[in-house]
């Protein structure tokens, strides 16, 4: 099965378009998880039993889980090694992978990273995040292995942070900005690769910072699917992500990093004993959350009402 | 002393404004190098060994060397393992190091592949090449510890391969091109940081195989240092780069990878058992092609009528 059709399955058994971020940090560890000599070996070791507790807590009812590379690779070889066995015991509980590497080079270099994310040879996955800066040559690899092995892409498009605006939004002579040219050219790249569920396997980030955004590139780019960061934590609410589904529900994964890792702290729980479950106890509040979007969204009228208040 | 004012005192030094890039491939090992069953491991291994010998005949004529991160993460923990060897290597015998990862990412996310590439803590090297779509505040995490830690940066700009055109080259509403107006923020974000060596540590990546757009680039972001891909086998001859110095003969570092790492393979040693030697002697070819360049660009009558030559 392509991997888009595999993650849609996921959502829709689930019933929840969630994605848990598994993007460690050492203040969002439980103290007792803490080392008492913090090393690189150490921590990465408390991440990997932190990733463990959580992906166990929650494999019935989140679909899937991205990982942050940049907290593992901080950490050097012990921290990659602790990234590793979490993508394995991810994969074992049936979760869908995102690598969340934001990589990008060319020819064979491209190759390369290609093979290390969309293989399984090196680290393990069913999708990898890119940065599209570099042109169509340095999409082109990624998509020739991703396509061999069933995998997919999401690239950059319109991202969650302030600085999005730099560059991602100057207005080009054709009176478009940016970002949509680039979400064109996916949209034309992915047009050989749509599959069962009407959505291709090159999908675009799309921060969830943006309502109006994501639901101009939601209507511009109706078969990329959006990974879509910035709930929770970041700020977005439900309501900021709803127009970046489509009028079936589906079309968006929604990600929560620290609102879900870091569940325990916003508890009595000052110790983080319980952490795992109230990671759960997050999880299924954020799932009730989107839903209840979802639900207007299906309704048209109530979807309408819900994306004109987005736009306030 | 900060980064950029090292790495132009290794450049004048030496007398050689070459970076060697360390882009291990299969194909380019020599054949007795080659492993009998190519395993991660093994493999890696023999990247190391390939690695050492290139690093420790040019020590004396080479300044700079360029690690490409895909080749050794394609690899998985054994390929990172030999990176960080390598780079150990590089580092004893007084190479200026370039970790070409081009990461980019926002807000923490960023700061960790800061700590992780700049503070030889996880990966050993004094400057990372980073890519520029996510914006300023994708910048400043990597400009903030880059400064605590003397180390710099060279962001994406105008890149060497075809797919370049595809989105750097877009035309915005201003007249300007996108690199362009990535270009002057570069400059403006490195203006605090501005050294002995009248550059800063933010420098840019500028292929070699767009001569004129070298040269433009040159006059307009005159405090950015330039790290100039595409020498070699990717079709650029020193007269391409002879706009990306300027008069004093400095500004930019001139990348060969495969031209350095496979020179085994234009010579009569089809085993490659003088690999190292033959790269002793495509480096110091490579040397003297730039400085014949370079000594044109000196004498201002030559260097314009080289650079007419270049527009061509």
């Amino acid at each position: 099965m392509y991997a888009i059709d595999r993650l849609i399955k996921n959502i829709r058994e689930k019933n929840n378009p969630t994605v848990m971020g598994l993007d460690p940090r050492p203040d969002l560890l439980p103290p007792f998880l803490r080392p008492e000599a913090v090393t690189h070996e150490t921590l990465a070791g408390a991440y990997y039993k932190f990733n463990l507790a959580l992906l166990e807590a929650c494999a019935d009812i989140i679909p899937a889980v991205k990982f942050q590379v940049a907290c593992y690779e901080a950490l050097g070889l012990p921290g990659l090694a602790a990234l590793l066995e979490s993508q394995r015991v991810a994969r074992d509980l049936g979760y869908f992978i995102i690598n969340d590497a934001k990589r990008s080079d060319i020819a064979s270099s491209a190759d390369f990273y290609a093979k290390a994310w969309l293989t399984d040879e090196a680290w393990i996955g069913d999708a990898l995040t890119l940065n599209p800066y570099l042109g169509s040559d340095s999409l082109d690899p990624f998509l020739k292995v991703a396509r061999e092995h069933k995998k997919m892409l999401f690239v950059l498009l319109r991202t969650s942070n302030p600085g999005a605006q730099d560059f991602q939004d100057l207005e080009l002579q054709n009176n478009q900005k940016f970002y949509e040219t680039v979400g064109d050219s996916l949209s034309r790249w992915g047009e050989g690769d749509i599959h069962e569920s009407g959505y291709s396997d090159l999908g675009a980030v799309v921060g969830a910072t943006w309502p109006s955004e994501g639901l101009e590139l939601r209507k511009r780019l109706p078969s990329v699917f959006f990974l879509v960061p910035g709930y929770g934590a970041q700020g977005a609410g439900a309501s900021e992500v709803t127009g970046t589904f489509d009028h079936n529900g589906v079309g968006a994964l929604i990600n929560s990093s620290r609102g879900l890792m870091g569940a325990w702290k916003q508890g009595e729980d000052a110790e983080g004993l319980l952490f795992a479950q109230a990671t759960r106890e997050a999880a299924l509040a954020m799932a009730e959350d989107l839903r209840s979007v979802l639900n207007d969204a299906k309704d048209p009228d109530g979807a309408e009402a819900s994306r004109e208040n987005n736009h306030e």
